[in-house]
C-alpha cells in the first residue's frame, strides 16, 4: 500500500501545498493581529488541518480548464480555510472528542475550547473574505458553491448526520449519503471553485470535472476507512482503529475489507472516465485519483 | 425609561421585521432539510435572536441612500443570521454559558451543545450564500464587509477580547475597544450593506452613515450595560445583574449609573450630527438613536 505518487503529481502537489501555504500565512503576516491568541490558534488550526488536498483540486481543475495560477490562489486558499475550521470544530469535546490530528494537539487542547470554536467561527469568516478579495466575475458563483458546500445542505449537514449515526446501523447508501455531504461536498466545490475561474457554470468540462470529484471524495473516504483498519497510529497521525472504537459506521464493515477496497476502486475508475471530455490537460488530476486510493495516510 | 419608540419609527421597524421574517422564513420553508434537527436548531436561534436591530439599519441606511426595500432583504436577512449564529455560540458552556434567551430556552439547552455549534456554523455559511444570491455588482464590498466584521478582526474577536476580560480590570478605553468589535462591528457592517446597495464606498455619505453606526452602536452597549443594572430580569428576557455576577466589566462599573447614562447621550447626539449630509431622508435614523437609549429592553 505505500506507494509514493507519480513524480509528475509530487511535483504539482509541493507546487500547490507552497503556494496555498504562502497565501495562507500572508493572511497572517501582513498585518498586526487584533486578538494574538485567537490568530495563534487559527494558525495552529490551519498548520495541522494537513495534506491539502482541496487546494491541489482547485489548482489542478483551474488549470485543466485554462486558468493560471495567480487566479486560483484565493480559492485555494479559501476552501483550505474551511477544511481548517471544520477540523477544529468536529475535533471539540461535544462533537468528536479528538485530541490529536496529525499527531498535534488539537486546537481546544492546544488553546481551550472558547479559543476553539472562536478560531474556527473566525477561520469560517476569513474564507469569504479571500474569495471576495478575487474581485472574480463569477463572484457571485464562487461565493454560492463554497457556501453552500460548507452548510447546511453540505459540510455540516454531513457532519451532523454522522454525529446521529454512530452506534446507529445506517446501510451503504444512508453511509455515503453522509460521507457525500461531510466530506464530498467540500471536494466538489474544490473542483467548481477552480473550473468557475476559468468558464463558466453550464461549460460541459466544469460539469465532467463535477462527476470526477464526486467520485473521488467518496472513494477517498472509503480508503480512509480502509486505513483505520490497516494503518497504524504512527503513519496515520491519528489513533488507527478509532472507528471501530467508537463504533462508527465504516466501510470495512459493511462491505468487508475487500468489499470496501473493490468499491473504491470502481470509483476511481469512474472518476478517470469522467475526464475524458477534459483530453490531456486532465492527466494530472487522473495521476491524482489513482493516488487517492494507494495513499497510506 | 419605558418609552415607546416614535409611532414612526414603530411602523418602520414593524415592516422591517415583517420582511426580514418572511426572508429568513423563506430560507426553510422553500425546500426540504438535508438534516431537519440541524435546520430546527438554526430556526430556534432565529428567533430567539430578538431584536432584529441589525436588519433595521440595513433598511434604514439603504434606504435613506436611495435603495429600494427589494434590493435590501438580503442584506438584511444576511446581517441577521450572522448575528444569530453569534449568539448561539456566545451562549454555549464554553463561552457564556447561557440557559436562557429572550426568555427561551438557548439553541444547546433546547437541543444540545453539537447541535448548537453546527447550527451557528450553518446560520454564517448561510449568510453568505444570502449575500451572493443578489448578484449584486458591488457584491465583491458586500462580502468583504460583512466577512471582516464577522471575523477575525470584528465579532470574533470582541468575543475573544471579552471572555479574556472577565474577571480583570479594563480601563473603558479597552471596554471600548472590545465593544467595538463584539457588537460595534456588525453595527457598523449593517449600515455599509445597506448603504453599498445604493452608492458606492467613497461616497461621502456612505463615510457619514458609518460615523452614526459607530456611535450607536457604543451606545447600544452601554445602555444594554445599564439595563443589565436598572432593569428587571422579566422585561430583558434574560437574568439582570449578570454582568454584575460573572464580575464582567461594565461602563456603569467604570463611570457610574449616571456617568455610563451621560456617555450614551453624547453619542447619540454625536451619532445624529453625523447625520447632517443625509438632510431629512434620515430622519427614521435620527428615532433610532433616540430610541436606542430609551428602550427598556
Amino acid at each position: 500500500m505505500v506507494a509514493p505518487p507519480a513524480a509528475g503529481l509530487a511535483r504539482l502537489r509541493d507546487t500547490s501545498n507552497t503556494r496555498v501555504d504562502a497565501t495562507l500565512g500572508a493572511l497572517f503576516d501582513a498585518r498586526p493581529a487584533t486578538e494574538p491568541r485567537l490568530e495563534a490558534a487559527m494558525r495552529h488550526g490551519l498548520l495541522v488541518g494537513g495534506k491539502r488536498l482541496r487546494p491541489l483540486l482547485v489548482y489542478l481543475s483551474g488549470r485543466a480548464l485554462g486558468a493560471g495560477d495567480d487566479e486560483l490562489d484565493a480559492p485555494a486558499a479559501a476552501i483550505e480555510l474551511i477544511h481548517a475550521y471544520s477540523l477544529i470544530h468536529d475535533d471539540l469535546p461535544a462533537m468528536d472528542d479528538d485530541d490529536l490530528r496529525r499527531g498535534q494537539p488539537t486546537v481546544h487542547k492546544a488553546f481551550d475550547e472558547a479559543t476553539a470554536i472562536l478560531a474556527g467561527d473566525a477561520l469560517q469568516a476569513l474564507a469569504f473574505e479571500v474569495l471576495a478579495s478575487t474581485g472574480h466575475p463569477r463572484l457571485g458563483g464562487l461565493v454560492t458553491t463554497l457556501a453552500s458546500a460548507a452548510g447546511r445542505d453540505g459540510m455540516v449537514a454531513g457532519q451532523a448526520l454522522d454525529l446521529a449515526a454512530v452506534g446507529g446501523h445506517p446501510n451503504v447508501e444512508a453511509l455515503a449519503h453522509m460521507h457525500a455531504h461531510k466530506t464530498g461536498a467540500l471536494i466538489v466545490a474544490a473542483v467548481r471553485l477552480g473550473g468557475l475561474i476559468a468558464v463558466d457554470e453550464h461549460d460541459p468540462r466544469l460539469q465532467a470535472l463535477i462527476r470526477y470529484a464526486r467520485a473521488i471524495g467518496l472513494a477517498f473516504q472509503i480508503h480512509d476507512d480502509v486505513l483505520d483498519v490497516t494503518g497504524d497510529t504512527a503513519t496515520l497521525g491519528k489513533t488507527s482503529g478509532a472507528d471501530a472504537a467508537r463504533a462508527k459506521p465504516t466501510y470495512p464493515g459493511l462491505l468487508g475489507l475487500e468489499g470496501a477496497q473493490h468499491k473504491a476502486q470502481t470509483l476511481i475508475d469512474e472518476a478517470i472516465a469522467a475526464l475524458a471530455p477534459l483530453g490531456t490537460n486532465a492527466q494530472p488530476l487522473a495521476d491524482l485519483a489513482h493516488y487517492m486510493i494507494e495513499r497510506d495516510y
